[in-house]
């Protein structure tokens, strides 16, 4: 399929639909209208309508939307029809979790190497691969393509790691530490920062429920 | 301070500015003027001025803000001012880095209870917090009030677990499972979707770097 160009909106809505249109095929669902697709997502019609146009692949008026063809071609979209070496570093739980979902590996992240400072952990293997120290990392990536970084390690490890990681090629980071790091322009980082997310579950739990908590 | 009422997108972006504002304070930072925090920020300054307006907490032209003051008020703001008790369902990896997780008690989030299916789990402590069973929940959210309860279980154990944590009084969900809950209108949802997150990453990375990957 020829690529359009597809909005920013629309492609942060993308693994949502991606995900749905997964758990319809498992449910062998073979077409779905926007009308239930919508109920289900609890989205607008509309918007499923305008945003699944951008994939051509809708069927006829009341006949629905293939849901083999969306999922493929949604999954196209996103990369998931490629393969990616990952590497995490920082073995704590939150990496070794990481590392254990193996929903990823489903999806064509294979985790092909893991890294801690700490020297309790080396040689500990995590789903068959075995923790190596740090210092190892810059031989490592000259050694292995590398595509994907996680980072679950604290704030400043993951400014140090940051830069050996793009200088030997990594050109995407998935950042669990809770800083923005500065990184050159063709490298794309991903952020997850967690605390930032408790917090705005806070914030909510605070202005909706206006009778307060004791 | 007397409310005001602040869109969504300037809560969006108020926890970064608390986290800026926290390492400014942590380096003895007590006045910063918004050029200097759009630089270190990334953001416009006028965008800077036009967030932190909200908060009446400027000094004057050329004078820059008053960070505690700033720092403080956002947290307010964020009900960071207040504590929270916590209970993380689901005690695998994730689950024990989110109870590992001290920051989060530093901004008076506690976590007071894991649970977990996995009777092999069963009285293992993680932080000195025993993991219980979870056919003690409901037991427990009886006994205990609990403001927020982490998800980090697969999808149908979350679907399974999250209408017993409404019925007993629980009114924010931190959920971590694949799946979206529907849930009444007065629970506040927060959701982590790793693998939609990484998702994004590998669509970032096929579309910010033409040349392609072997």
């Amino acid at each position: 399929m020829e690529e359009r160009e597809i909005s920013k909106a629309v492609v942060k809505r993308l693994p949502r639909y991606y995900r749905y249109l997964g758990d319809l095929l498992e449910n062998k669902v073979e077409r779905i209208s926007s009308n239930e697709l919508s109920h289900q997502m609890n989205v607008t019609a509309s918007q499923i309508r305008q945003d699944l146009n951008n994939f051509g692949g809708f069927g006829q008026q009341g006949y629905g939307y293939n849901v083999k063809y969306l999922y493929t071609e949604i999954g196209k979209i996103l990369g998931l029809d490629k393969t990616y070496s990952m590497i995490i570093v920082g073995a704590g739980n939150l990496g070794q979790a990481l590392a254990n979902y193996v929903n990823f590996e489903k999806k064509g992240f294979s985790v092909i190497g893991i890294f801690d400072v700490n020297s309790r952990l080396s040689g500990v293997a995590v789903r068959g691969i075995p923790i190596r120290m740090t210092d190892q990392l810059e031989t490592f990536l000259q050694e292995n393509k590398v595509h994907i970084a996680a980072l679950t390690l604290p704030k400043t490890g993951a400014e140090e790691m940051a830069p050996i990681l793009v200088k030997n090629g990594v050109k995407a980071i998935w950042n669990f530490a809770h800083t923005d790091l500065n990184l050159p322009e063709d490298v794309v980082v991903e952020n997850v920062h967690l605390s930032e997310s408790l917090m705005q579950l806070s914030y909510n739990l605070n202005h909706r429920e206006p009778q307060g908590k004791e």
